[in-house]
């Protein structure tokens, strides 16, 4: 499929990022690929998701997309690059940091991530190099991907791993709560149930499908496509086919399996 | 080193394998695999995780191991061989089948494992061959791994999981519970909360202690090595190396990084 828009994640997280870019851009053609055989990525060491990371990358580009979108905020974190060979390549890292700022009013800002994507500090320096006058609390929150791949939102369990995890943040009085990992706003019950309606989240879906409309309106990116969805995974599992159709809203969603 | 015993999982679980195995074999030499830049195995697929663990034997073969020990349940249901090249592979499941029929009296018997390993049905086909008139009871456990990689214990959370887990093979009045996954004994004491002291826990690391106790009594492995033990990893984490240093009680581990 040539002239679609490339997203990766390691697993079913990303697709909260795809369905979102599907309802802004619904006429764009999408490649869709899940690193599903070498998932999970955020509790992996920086070396290794950017090997992973750049083999995908080159992937998807081997599939002629226009762009990339790196929809998994561990890998976003090992890309220092906007572009490669002519394909730009989107990170939700940076939009998700600006989101953030121009939410929070009171700046004090929480943020939600895998262990590797809060030790990478990244958000925190994108967010202070952009305004020194905010407070960061942080909380990396480990067993939240393996909750939401399991798709157990609002389950009483995950609901005490949230408290577990947001509630030190709530006591530090923040405004705004950034997600950042693409698997978190499947457990956006069981998040809000500790945020409550005061706390605004920041979801990487939607801050992308922004950057994107903003690039299509500039001539940065291109308009084609008639609106077919194309999903890769590296391994197979009825687990995730079940999940992702639930997630897509959608009843028959053919998945291909790819080697990389 | 030359004439080492190797051992491989997934990640940390193998580790509690591992450390039988010292215990009861204090002067041999060991290589320990953990291929922590692909865990974990239990959500994969049967061919993604043969590949993996064909690959992992090949490595271990190429450091001149006398033999391997598969002490990762979910790659144990995908090896139907016990020597290559000469090398005797072990798997963990044919020992804790036996040893759980030896144990149960009622031969109403609870299987716990990964998603992969239940599936897999590789204990149930083995018990049954064995005996026919056993009945098992199995449940698939796929946040068991995530909380023990986090060394989470007897948390509360992990005891309510735990319970959800097991209670409902309690109520089928087992007598003896096999902990299919070599992670589990991590979360020994969570796992006695539900089963109390009338359930009797079959624990991989144990059985195969037994198999290679034979194995040498009978000729079939020499002894040799002088108490060295190494351990390998596909990734490096801190997170990781403080758990691993905890399991083997000991204080500076060193841990070499590989590639497969």
């Amino acid at each position: 499929m040539k002239e679609a828009i490339g997203v990766f994640d390691s697993g079913l997280g990303g697709l909260t990022v795809l369905k979102e870019l599907i309802k802004n851009f619904p006429k764009e053609n999408f490649v869709y690929l899940g690193d599903t055989a070498r998932l999970p990525y955020g509790s992996k060491s920086p070396e290794v998701i950017r090997k992973y990371t750049e083999q995908n990358i080159q992937f998807l580009i081997q599939q002629n997309v226009k762009c990339i979108v790196v929809a998994c905020n561990s890998a976003s974190t090992v890309i220092d690059f906007n572009e490669l060979h002519g394909t730009p390549i989107y990170n939700v890292i940076t939009p998700g940091a600006k989101k953030a700022l121009d939410v929070s009013v009171t700046k004090r800002i929480g943020l939600l991530g895998t262990r590797a994507t809060i030790a990478s500090r990244a958000y925190q320096q994108r967010i202070l190099k952009m305004d020194m006058n905010v407070d960061i609390f942080d909380m990396a929150c480990p067993l939240f991907v393996p909750f939401a791949e399991e798709g157990m939102d609002l389950d009483p369990i995950t609901n005490l791993i949230a408290f577990r995890y947001i509630q030190p943040l709530v006591d530090q009085k923040i405004d705004t709560l950034i997600l950042g990992c693409t698997h978190y706003p499947l457990l956006r019950g069981s998040i809000q149930r500790v945020t409550q309606q005061s706390i605004a989240l920041v979801d990487s879906g939607e801050t992308i499908a922004l950057l994107l409309k903003e690039d299509f309106s500039q001539g940065r990116l291109k308009q084609s496509g008639s609106g077919l969805v194309r999903i890769l995974t590296t391994d197979f599992s009825q687990h995730f086919k079940n999940l992702a159709e639930k997630i897509l809203e959608t009843k028959s969603l053919e998945i291909e399996l790819v080697q990389i």
